[in-house]
Formats: structure tokens, sequence, C-alpha cells
């Protein structure tokens, strides 16, 4: 329990967060393979079955037994006999002897006795006999059993996420269910006698919450389910049992507002009451996010992030949603997405703290990317949705001098 | 209307689509804030009040008209007399006058009569009194009404995509509901006598549509409804009937296999009966995608990609994507992510058609990325789950030397 408020590095908060709580996924569940995309394997899948499952034509054509085809060419065609034609699908039971051939359409199965296919251009037929004009080595225009993937082997590992490619192979071996990990249930609570929602009439001195939707959206976005606490009063009880109940009925919980000293800031205070060691983090040594506060209770962990929007959106970048996707079974890395910019101007960060600055990407006559500083006044709250990304500034630097080249951290680049 | 196939680059493709078809949104929807996530706006949005609504402060502090601060130092601080509290939320009628203030909470409304806020930190507090130890300019934390967003501003525009940032935007100006693009309702027909659905045994001679799962993921990733149609078998009938019904219930028909010249791929035959202009692309000179066919049907588009999981999804991400996008509001850039690699072996094109190398990405002893071709079975099913990404080869080229600079265009980077 941490009584006075110590800032301290993103670095220094991860290393208490590990110490104190494990991420790790919260449960397994089986999900239809429909609703499996973006979901994150919690088994290893084997191919009960061989892709293809038998030697397959890759080619509209003749299958031939190569033997009969050795030495023909455009001047010496061999001349076979047709013995039927087989679909695609189609079951057949004719066998291709020497001297005889079957004409197949793409993705036929093999008749028993042919081990290659003749492509239709190198053919020419006339009623129930073709003159093949090139030979076939074995093999040629086969697609053979197990090509693809062989029965026993494993296809798909645990903690793949599912993209379109993981589904196409789920789908080849015949699977309609897969095990996947539970997305994290997350708490979102905003707090603060000033807000209100969106869409109610805005009273004197009231502001509308613009958390629950940001917080939510970023929720989604790292594979978890956000369960919206709504807002709650600056006022000890109410935030207590909203607390209580997050705790209880959710995986992970996330408040925004009342977290700094003032009078009305009661957040970090209930939260060392509500569990075993309670706040671990008192305060970052950032700008945005000098009020954020960590605790962790009996086991869950609850982030008290800043009431102002940018800097909440910040820091549950920097430090929420590696854990939240780790929570989920995903890589903690975000894959963000960076880019080279030379510096419009100076950007000085805060002094003594690493500063997140908000930056405007523009591209020069040359079509060189300039980033330009935007002042991200404390109290804004579009700052963010004006800026393109933000650049990091270490707490050692005076300032980014102009024309530096800087690595720009792109924001929104989710949905496309 | 083609009777005869003729292959044309993916650039002439284009031009074709664009001239005998305009991809458009389909519509207009009101949609809640809850759901708004991904869609594309379809409107302008002016906000209709100032944000913040009113000046406020950005401090826990004192409100001070600025000029009874003048010259107060550490040394000369200069005393007021405090009136009272407010907090963030609170309406107050509270006045400051000369020798007066209020103390406020961060985000509080500044009383009338102040113009500035000293904070906590440069003041002393005894009893009713406070002594000021710094002057503050006017305005000095106070975040002005109307600073954030001004009553009449266009906040977002249309075909603007709604991210967390626009969320943001959205709830602080109050709106829970936005006019967005509809999202265009995509018909996925998967063709072919071989296809099973995945979940039932397999019988001989049968394989597992994939098309279906991959296609549908695709169209979702490109912020379209998948609707699926299932399989239908090469019958005339049974094609023609499922292809009409498509083409008058969704927005965008998009059917797989049965596209090459055999005897059982009756699709371009049947596209060319069911409307005006008919077939306008008969197939392409890439590899994959050679028998893709596209056909505008009064109005309507429709696009037979080839039954091979690998080439339709290559074909979909190179040609229809871009439309559906435009379709559902989108730019028709797809932001695909491309990274440099070295060409690990010479690379070999097919003859004449653009090809599309589906290649692996390792990081060589020096941290250089490197590609490896994987050999593009024309049958293998799995091809893309291997690959990290694939390169175009121009049909100019004969082969991409080892060690050349590639650009390779990675896939499956959607979720994360």
């Amino acid at each position: 329990m941490i009584l006075l408020r110590k800032f301290v590095t993103p670095e220094e908060a991860e290393e208490t967060i590990q110490k104190n709580f494990r991420a790790i996924p919260v449960g397994v569940e089986v999900v239809s393979t429909d609703d499996a995309y973006g979901r994150v394997l919690a088994e290893d899948i084997v191919s009960k079955l061989d892709v293809p499952p038998f030697d397959r034509s890759k080619v509209d054509g003749y299958a031939v037994k190569s033997l009969d085809t050795f030495r023909a060419d455009e001047l010496n065609p061999i001349t076979l006999k047709i013995l039927g034609h087989v679909s695609a699908g189609e079951v057949s039971y004719l066998k291709v002897k020497r001297g005889w051939t079957v004409e197949l359409a793409t993705g036929a199965p093999l008749p028993e006795g042919s081990d290659a296919v003749v492509v239709l251009e190198d053919a020419h037929r006339e009623d129930d006999k073709v003159k093949i004009f090139r030979s076939a080595a074995p093999g040629e225009n086969v697609l053979k059993k197990g090509f693809d993937i062989k029965r026993g082997e494993l296809v798909l590992r645990k903690f793949q996420q599912i993209t379109v490619r993981e589904l196409g192979v789920i789908a080849a071996i015949g699977l309609t269910k897969v095990k996947v990990f539970k997305q994290p249930r997350v708490a979102v609570i905003s707090t603060g006698n000033e807000l209100i929602e969106p869409g109610k009439p805005l009273p004197q001195a009231k502001i509308y919450d613009i958390n629950r939707s940001t917080l939510t959206a970023s929720i989604s976005e790292c594979g978890c389910i956000p369960v919206i606490f709504g807002i709650m009063k600056d006022n000890l009880r109410e935030i207590k049992r909203s607390l209580e109940k997050a705790l209880t009925t959710t995986d992970f919980v996330i408040t925004s507002g009342s977290t700094s000293a003032g009078v009305e800031d009661v957040v970090p205070k209930i939260l060392n009451e509500l569990g075993k060691p309670g706040v671990v983090v008192g305060g970052l040594s950032t700008k945005p996010g000098k009020p954020t506060t960590i605790a962790v209770l009996n086991g869950k962990m609850a982030v008290a992030l800043p009431g102002h929007p940018s800097s909440a959106l910040i820091v549950f970048d920097l430090l929420v949603s590696p854990i939240l996707r780790k929570m989920g079974g995903l890589t903690p890395e975000t894959h963000g997405i960076t880019v080279s910019a030379k510096a419009a101007t100076r950007i000085f960060p805060a002094k003594g703290r690493r500063t997140y600055a908000p930056v405007r990407l523009v591209k020069d006559s040359f079509g060189e990317l300039v980033a330009y500083s935007i002042p991200a006044e404390s109290g804004a709250i579009t700052t963010l949705a004006k800026a393109d990304g933000f650049i990091e500034i270490p707490e050692t630097r005076e300032f980014i001098e102009k024309g530096e080249k800087v690595e720009v951290h792109l924001l929104g680049q989710k949905p496309s």
C-alpha cells in the first residue's frame, strides 16, 4: 500500500505490475468457426485428414499411365482409347490400363492405374480416341494426396490468432468449432460530478463523458469485452460500490477521472481499501499520465486513468493495452505502426518527465514527412483527434531539434 | 458480351470495370454511436455546442482576478479572502470581487468576476484566507469556453471513418446517433460438385469448401456484410437460380470455382444471360487469377473468382476489395502494409503473366529481411497460410534476381 504519491517511469510501472499481477488468459471456450475471426487459439490443431484426401487432377485433361506417353511429341503423337469421363467430386471405378485414358475435370480424383494427367491443350480428341502430343512425367499435373496437409500434421498452434488465412486452414480440414481463449471482460467506469451521458441535455457546469466511448472502443480493439458501468459521482460510497461490483463481476477494471490530488479525487483512496496489495503505482513521471493509479486487488487489476480523454488514451495504449492483450492470449505488442518524420520545429518535453507529444504529419515539397507538434493543452479534449500520432521524448532530452528525425507512433490505424 | 476469352491486365480490368460500373455507396442509415465503430460517416458533423461549454479550471486552485495578483511573488505574497469552494460539475453563483477568491477543483466552472486560476502549489491557505505567491496572467490555467470545439464548427467530415478518436469527438458534442453509409451486402456462392461443407462427413472424391470461410471474413474486413448462399452444384439451373436470387437480394455477388474452360465451368456462361452488358472481363493475364470473370448485370456487379482458395484471395485483394470498400464509403486503398526485403533466390514469374508470388519472410544474421518464395502449387490450399506476404513480378521481367530488393505486401495484418 502506497500512501504517498511516488511518480515512476512506465518501465518501473511495468516491472511493479509484473511482480504483483500475472497477465494470463482468463479461460477457454469453444466457438463456431463463423465466430472465430480475430480470436486466439487455445489449442494446437492437428489435421485428422489428408488434404487433398486423394490424388487430384490440377487441370482439365486426360489421366494416363505416364509410361504410355514416353516419346510422344508433336510429330509422333500416341493414341489412347477413352474409357470415360470423371468430373470433380465424382466417384469413379474406372481403371486406366495400358493404351487407355480417362478424361478428367480439374479437381477430379485420379482413376486407379493412372499416374499423370495430360492437359487438354496437349491432346486432340477424335470420338472415343485421343491423340497425346507430349510425354507426361509421373505425377505431372497431379496434386498428391496429403500434399497440402498430412493426416496427423500440426497445422495451427495454440496462441495463434485466427485471421482469414487460419480460417482457410480450419475449413480445409473440415472443422466447424475451435477452442479459443475467452475474451476478458473489462469494466469501464467514468467518475466525476461534472460528467453527463451523451444524448442527455447538458446542464450548467457539466460536460459530456467522452472516456466511456473511447475506452470502450479501445478495449474492443484489444480483443476484450467492455462492460459499461456508466458515470459515478465523486462520492465515496457510490464509487466503492461500483468498484466492488466491477471487481467481482469482471476480469479487469478501468476507471477514469478522480485521480489527481484534489479534494474530490477519491479513487486511489478507495482502491487501497478493496484488496491486497492495494495501490502499487501511485503516479507516472510522464506527460500526460501523471495521475495514473494502478492497483492489484486480491489477484485482479484496476487502473485509474486520468480523466482527460487524450491522456487516458495514451496511458491506455502504453500500459493497459499490452496487459489486456495478454489476458486474451494475444501477443502484448500492438503491432503499432511507426513512421519516420522530421520535426517541423523544436519540440519541448515537460521538464523531467517522459513526454508523449501529439503531432500532425504533413508531406513537404520533397515528399518527406514532417511532424508538426500539436500543443497538448491539458484540458483539450480533441487533441488526439487532430493528431496523426505522437512522438516519445525521453526525460533526458531538453528538446527535439528542428529537422531532427523522429519516430511517430501512428494513431487510429485499426479499422481502415 | 464477350464470347471468346480475352486475358487482360489488372489495370485493364479496372478500367473496364470503371466504364461499366459505378462503385458508390449503397445507402445511408442512422446508427447508435455504440454501433458506429469502423463505420463511415455519411454526413458532415457540426457541433451544436461549445466544448468546453464554459470557462473551466484546468487545475485545483484559486479563482482570482488576475489584476489582484500582479507583483505577487515568494517574498511578497498577496492575501485573498476565500468566498467558498466550487467542485467540478457544481453550479455556483459566487462572484469574485477585488480581494476575494474562490477555491476551485479541476474542471469547475470559473466564477463570475475571475479570469485566472492560481494552482494550489503557489498558494497557502490559512482558515478563510489564502496567500498567493505568484502573479497570474489573465486566462492562466483556464480552458476557455469553446477552446476545443466552437459551436457551429465542422468537427467531422462525410466519408471519415469512425475510429476511437472520432468516437471521442462525437461523445464530446453529446451525440448518440450518427448517419453512416450502409454496409453493402455481398453474396458468397461456392460452386463445385466436389465441395462439402466443413463439419459434414467427407465422402469419397470430395473436399471441404474453404472459400466460404475465407471470402466471408475478407468481405467483413472490407466493411461489408457477407450473405452466405452456400455450395452450388455445377448445375446450370441451380447456379442460375442462386445467381438470380443473389443479384436481386444483395448489392454485390461473388462466386468461386467453375470458371475455367472445362465442361463443367458454367458460371461465365450463366452470367452472360443474367443482364446487360454481361461479362466484361473474361480472364486476367495474371498468375494466379487467370480464370477470373467479371460481369456487370443491369447495374450490379458479379465476380467469379478462381476456385483455388489462395488464388481467390489474391484476386479478391487486388480487384474486389477496393470496389467493396468504395461501396461502403471507404477509401479504395486497403492501407496494405508493405515491407522491403531481399529475394533469397531467383524468383521466376509465370511467362508473360503478371505474377503474385507468395513469400515467407526471415531475418538474416544482419537483421535484414529476406523473402523466400513459396512454390505456389496450383492446387495447394494452404500456400497463403504459410506465406507472410506476396511480391508482384511484372510481366516484363524474366525473373527477380537473387538479392534483389523486393516490396512484400504483407498478408493477414488485420486483427492483431
